[in-house]
């Protein structure tokens, strides 16, 4: 798999940028560790998306770079499909809930991507939209976080953390779908076999943690946090036995954690990080994960609305 | 004069950060020029003025100080002197004006200065404060920015630039006092005098375009834009003539350009950037100066309160 992770950064050089670790001198302090952030908010469309979508894109053939694509994303992954079309020459279209960040259907509609809109809380409807689409124009399904060559593309953002820092103690990743937690944790196991790999998780949207505990696979259904870029409702058949091989263990954090997370970012290091991008540093505030030597943190991605920033920095 | 900075940097080296260059594809492609954003919003205390505070203060005797320091300041430098005061064990005072930004009040308290206000509509209401205080205690005055030591101290940030993007076909810099603005142009001059130097100031706090423009020192009195870091009432005794002699030239910017900077940070670049630290993007994005080439842009920091972005953010 991690050969995946080397072919998948090769084809991303000179597209991907190559986003940049930052560390806090007052949280280092803080923590009483090395705290090392790869931070994929200043990745293109703002997240680690970019990595995977554009991994499995470019690697499409010629008719179906031609017929075209179609994702079904909450945000984040639909906006990376959407700029990855636009620079291979691929058209696309994406199914979206209806109460996707406006700024996430804005950034998308302006990559030039068609946009379908369903509503969130009928089962299985974007699936079944998507796959209506599929059968009637021959798209490609880019799937969010279930694919090994998504996968793949993810694992490129820790890659470029080791290549940079060398050894880590410990890899912190946010979990959704479990696409980057599995991409980090199978290139850590190759790059560094020391590093423990923790995920993180809201409490309020824990299917991963219990999956990981109860080793069977957990949902949960439309989970109140705000962090929306991982309210997806559960691992996926490929992602969920590599989070159990690879991933050393799974936490979580509340809300407030991550409100208090998201303003010490934008208060003490001047960086515009979405609640779902926050989750690592939130479980070293409030000590779910209790930090020594080294640790890498990953920070998903930077796309928050002005209305969720204000409400969360006056909280 | 340029050796002054070097001698800075060598006592920095250890305590100031070395704060990344950064840029957007978007944006270069938006204005046709290469743009390089030096981060100075991730300096410590969140602006360049911890590099002169720090340049200035070490340099003093141990007698000066055992005695303390005194500092009047609208926020940054305010940050910057009570830093600095606790890395180097010297009590720092400092003289604030009652409307201050509430962030920047706090973050002075919480570094263990002692907070004297005044009321910033009485007429040199500051001054005499710190010159009653330096005549009781024995303080010595950091001005924020006429003092040979504070130029060359932020002459550094320039300096690291240059050193990490080489040539530049122009540099621009904000303009409150000069400090900044003529450490930088002394900088350039040195290490790639074919670089121009361009000083940005709101339209509302013109003064020193006016005075670079009439060879003549020109005040305003409370000048009435959001862009808070660079409201001083003109330029010093020291930034003056160094500003006729070293930079190019100085344009201003409207308030809605400020406004429009910070939200494209903000949006496309994921950065907290105080609306003084997006004058140089504002002239880029209003066409205030009309860039090709190679352009270094020093965003100054990155203090801003909730209330203010969201108001910018809204409008």
């Amino acid at each position: 798999m991690f050969t995946q992770i080397q072919a998948a950064q090769n084809r991303l050089s000179g597209y991907a940028n190559r986003t940049p670790v930052m560390s806090s001198r007052t949280l280092n302090q803080q923590v009483g560790a090395e705290i090392y952030f790869k931070c994929e908010n200043f990745q293109r469309v703002g997240a680690y998306k970019f990595r995977g979508a554009f991994n499995a894109m470019s690697q499409l053939t010629p008719t179906q770079k031609s017929r075209g694509v179609i994702a079904y994303s909450s945000g984040n992954h639909a906006q990376a499909v959407a700029l990855v079309g636009r620079l291979l020459n691929i058209d696309a279209t994406i199914v979206m809930p209806a109460n996707a960040p406006k700024i996430k259907r804005r950034a998308t509609a302006a990559y030039g991507a068609t946009i379908v809109s369903y509503d969130p809380h009928e089962p299985q409807g974007r699936e079944a939209i998507a796959s209506d689409l599929q059968a009637e124009y021959g798209y490609t399904l880019i799937p969010p976080f279930d694919h090994p060559d998504i996968i793949a593309g993810q694992g490129t953002a820790a890659q470029e953390l080791f290549s940079e820092i060398g050894h880590l103690d410990a890899l912190l990743a946010p979990c959704g779908g479990g696409g980057l937690l599995s991409g980090s944790a199978i290139c850590a196991k190759a790059m560094d076999p020391a590093c423990r790999v923790i995920g993180i998780e809201p409490k309020a949207a824990d299917d991963a943690t219990r999956s990981f505990r109860t080793q069977t696979l957990q949902r949960v259904t439309n989970p109140l946090t705000i962090a929306d870029g991982v309210r997806t409702p559960s691992l996926g058949q490929i992602t969920f036995p590599l989070v159990l091989d690879y991933v050393d263990d799974m936490q979580t954090v509340t809300e407030q954690a991550i409100m208090d997370a998201v303003t010490f970012f934008f208060y003490r290091m001047k960086l515009v990080v979405e609640p779902s991008g926050a989750l690592g540093l939130a479980a070293l505030l409030s000590r779910a994960v209790s930090p020594s030597g080294r640790i890498g943190v990953i920070i998903s991605g930077g796309n928050i609305d002005a209305e969720t920033l204000a409400q969360i920095l006056d909280s």
